[in-house]
């Protein structure tokens, strides 16, 4: 498949998180969800999701928790569910203009001055 | 400062996810932290995290939300929270081995198919 | 039906918080469900709810949330996750052995003291 | 103080979940606060207040879970938001012109068909 030929070629292009923004905004666009993509739905949705993820081992020992991998099926929930909680983070940041990894960044540094390390 | 002038430096190494998820997994091994850091427990503090997004929204307008990044600091909160979504995220990724742009970028593939563009 | 007379003509027996809650406690030792029942899996059940009912929500302008109950099915689904949240809140408040209408009243007695009506 | 001694002569009247609904409307309409309490603002802040009570609970193991009132400051936070979670719950339940306690009845009489008891 030539599409796949072609990532193959460049995946530095295709996982980035820019480059994923991009997409995500191509595909709402597209269809034309954009006007649904306000800030306040968009964050009702991320937490949606991560209740989504959480939904997955809200039952579950540390134990069962920690070898939920292993399970093919719970394993695809979860790359489902991160990937939605990152799709609408994303999203949001790109309505916010935000760059979460900035953020991100900024914020670890914050915390390095917060929680001296022992 | 030498740390800084090497991020200077090579500020595309910097920020990508990976880099992330290394200077997370380092600031919580220098604090005696990965204990903590289980799948089970990852998960609540991410959907605590987007609680805490969401609280920033939760009684504005649609159109106040729109504006909300205009006063200095609720966008402070807002990129404080992001923050904590995307550290909570990356680290649920780290511990369960799973890769979240490669989790997304097969999702937005997978919803081509389920959803379509007209 | 023979069930339902019988609480016609105990109402007041059926609909009350503590009548709920000795009949979550029974429906779950009837299944041995309890194990499940730990503080921190109820609240991450809680959560999971909460996020079910936003879900309903989360991509509705104002007015049409306004107008949801109107939708018979919308209006079914609103029921069933208020009633799932209030399950678990009910449950969590049983095994931690909180009185959530006393904990409420409590709690808005604080508040007119914080948040004086003018 | 007359209020309180009302209150204790008639404790049933004040721990009923209909009364608890007419102190919450009393208290918002005193504040001109009922204008921000549209279907949707309400559930945003219902899923906020479920995610301050998990954020309790989040680092904890289940035996520590399992002990959490014996904290004093703990138990405090328990009630307090266990007493926000259902104060939106309950004011959701007013808007929306949902009965919570019939609500959840008829769920646990769908659940008795759905998972029959062994």
């Amino acid at each position: 498949m030539s599409e796949h030929e072609n990532r193959a070629e460049n995946p530095a292009e295709e996982l980035t998180v820019p480059e994923l923004q991009r997409r995500l905004a191509e595909f709402a666009a597209a269809r034309d969800w954009q006007q649904y993509h306000t800030p306040k739905n968009l964050v009702a949705a991320l937490t949606v999701e991560a209740g989504e993820l959480l939904e997955i081992f809200q039952w579950l020992t540390p134990e069962q928790a920690a070898g939920v991998m292993a399970d093919a099926e719970a394993a695809h929930r979860v790359h489902d569910e991160v990937a939605d909680v990152l799709a609408y983070l994303l999203q949001l940041c790109t309505v916010l203009e935000v760059d979460p990894l900035q953020a991100l960044a900024e914020k670890i540094e914050r915390n390095e001055s917060r929680f001296p390390a022992p």
